[in-house]
């Protein structure tokens, strides 16, 4: 499918795709790049690719496609980095969690004889490094590409059936609307989770020894989100920060409102939303995004 | 171990109790009463009981344990309907997810010849009814009871058996304790889920559709929890007012630190913070509540 792909970052997404690269043979030659000698070695030991290189400029010299996998306010860098070796007619791509705000830092950096086309994989966990990633990570998940009007067709198709290839199903969607919509269903529940494990952390009159043995009861949820990179996330907040700050001013605005019937001990207020929310569920178990199967509160993923 | 347990309420927390009870057979006799015609009839066709009514004084009688498993609203109601025909020196208990406010409710109505012991199994799923039960729910899981001092400690030993037979881990607390840890390891998670279900269900720049369709980013986990009884949960937030308010408050003013750091742009405070909240995942998981098996985004439970 390529004759040469680069690898700029080789964390959970990096390495992932370097798996799942290397299984499906959509590369000849891959070369792996990363900022630190440390990740390299490993990704070396891990045999993540047939080149290794901490020279980003280096390591995408005659690549066909490049794709950047490093925190979102390191893409600006990044992209200044290697504008200069790009091959001619090359893909640059990226997979940051936030996608304005990376095409305003990467476009003004690259030349015009590549077609660079920004991209998020809809797909995580909460570990990070080259030893965190798996071929599998992207299968039956969505891949959104953020194509605009200077966006080369034949690019795109050729971007889309890679994505393909990893077993993702490619949306195409706007950049500012995908930052909307992620901001709602991925940013706001990520920092909702950070908060709410930050004020049981240091709370006076409940120990921490209860918190962690009655976790299971709910509190537990929430901490998986919250061991989640604060790296990624420092710089999701700092990249996408006008949806982010006005869907946490929404919440919190619901949340002054719950607090209010709590206090008045309007039943019939709790009732109606604690029913509303019920309905949402059930449209994601008949969208495939989860089954039913009820969580016993202790039994985790074995797979 | 027992002669004759009655079970008021036969939903998820009482159609689990039938079914450990029958299958550890600790119990000869087992009747079973519920406040609906259609209710009942279901937990006859599935076998829960021995004998079936639906009329809590008649199923109390001779009863040498009551186990209440309602909402906990309705306790001091089922407390007065039963109280003049329970047997003397009956262990009377319940289930509830609040504590301080069931013991205020039954205890003046209960007649000073019988053992009240309130108490909360620390389990449990998104469903409810008849149907939603299962003999294991208990297993290796907290329950809590909260004796005070008129408690004899020789009913509470033989109601301690009793969990300890269907699989779980006692432990005895102050009430009013109780409802301090619990408000803050599942009531505030359960109100935060609901209100961050709510805050997406009705955000008018992102449509409903892509709500779902991207949901498994980490919206998803929430919407399990919201999906959880309205009527269990109104009731929990008017039984546990103060402390559900308490903790709800503390959740606010962090919330607005954090919407503070983001406005300003202070990437070192929200580095901090996204550090802080890693290290007790790591105590979750070394305490067994959970296990550190990465969340593939998208691979439920299968158990
Ligand atoms: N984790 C997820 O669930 C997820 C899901 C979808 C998209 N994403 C996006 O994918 C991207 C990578 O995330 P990840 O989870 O793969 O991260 P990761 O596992 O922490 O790996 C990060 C990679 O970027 C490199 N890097 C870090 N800071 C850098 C900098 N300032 N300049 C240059 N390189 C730097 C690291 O190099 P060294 O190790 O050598 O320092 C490493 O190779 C992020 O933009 C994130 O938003 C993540
Ligand atoms: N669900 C959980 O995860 C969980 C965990 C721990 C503790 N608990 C506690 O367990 C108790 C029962 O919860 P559950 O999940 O088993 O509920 P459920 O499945 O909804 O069953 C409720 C039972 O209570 C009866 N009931 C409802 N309202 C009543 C009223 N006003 N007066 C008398 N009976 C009434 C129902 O009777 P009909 O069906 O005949 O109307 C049914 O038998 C609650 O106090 C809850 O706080 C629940």
């Amino acid at each position: 499918m390529f004759d040469r792909i680069a690898l700029i970052g080789i964390g959970l997404i990096g390495s992932s795709l370097a798996r799942v690269i290397e299984r499906e043979k959509i590369a000849t030659n891959v070369v792996v790049s990363t900022r630190s000698e440390k990740t390299l070695k490993r990704a070396e030991e891990l045999r993540l690719g047939t080149h290794y290189t901490m020279d980003a400029a280096e390591a995408v010299k005659n690549a066909d496609l490049v794709i950047i996998s490093v925190p979102v306010g390191a893409s600006g860098a990044v992209a200044a980095q290697i504008a200069a070796s790009l091959k001619p007619g090359a893909i640059v791509t990226d997979v940051g969690s936030t996608k304005a705000s990376v095409i305003r830092q990467m476009k003004p950096e690259l030349p015009s004889n590549v077609h660079f086309i920004a991209g998020h994989p809809v797909a995580g966990t909460e570990y990070s490094g080259p030893d965190a990633g798996f071929a599998s990570l992207f299968e039956g998940r969505w891949c959104i590409l953020t194509p605009d009007e200077d966006t080369n067709p034949e690019a795109l198709q050729k971007l889309s059936a890679f994505w393909t290839a990893c077993g993702s199903d490619v949306q195409t969607m706007d950049a500012v609307h995908h930052d909307q919509v992620l901001a709602l269903v991925s940013h706001l529940p990520q920092l909702i989770s950070y908060n709410i494990v930050g004020t049981a952390s240091d709370f006076e009159t409940v120990s921490q020894a209860d918190v962690i043995k009655y976790s299971a009861s709910g509190f537990r949820d929430f901490t998986r989100l919250a061991a989640s990179d604060p790296t990624m996330w420092r710089d999701v907040c700092l990249h996408n920060k006008d949806a982010i700050l006005e869907m946490l001013a929404r919440f919190s605005e619901d949340l002054s409102s719950m607090r209010a019937s709590i206090r008045r001990g309007d039943g019939d207020a709790l009732f109606e939303l604690f029913t509303k929310t019920r309905s949402i569920r059930r449209s994601i178990i008949e969208a495939g995004q989860d089954v039913d199967t009820p969580n016993f509160g202790r039994t985790p993923h074995k797979d």
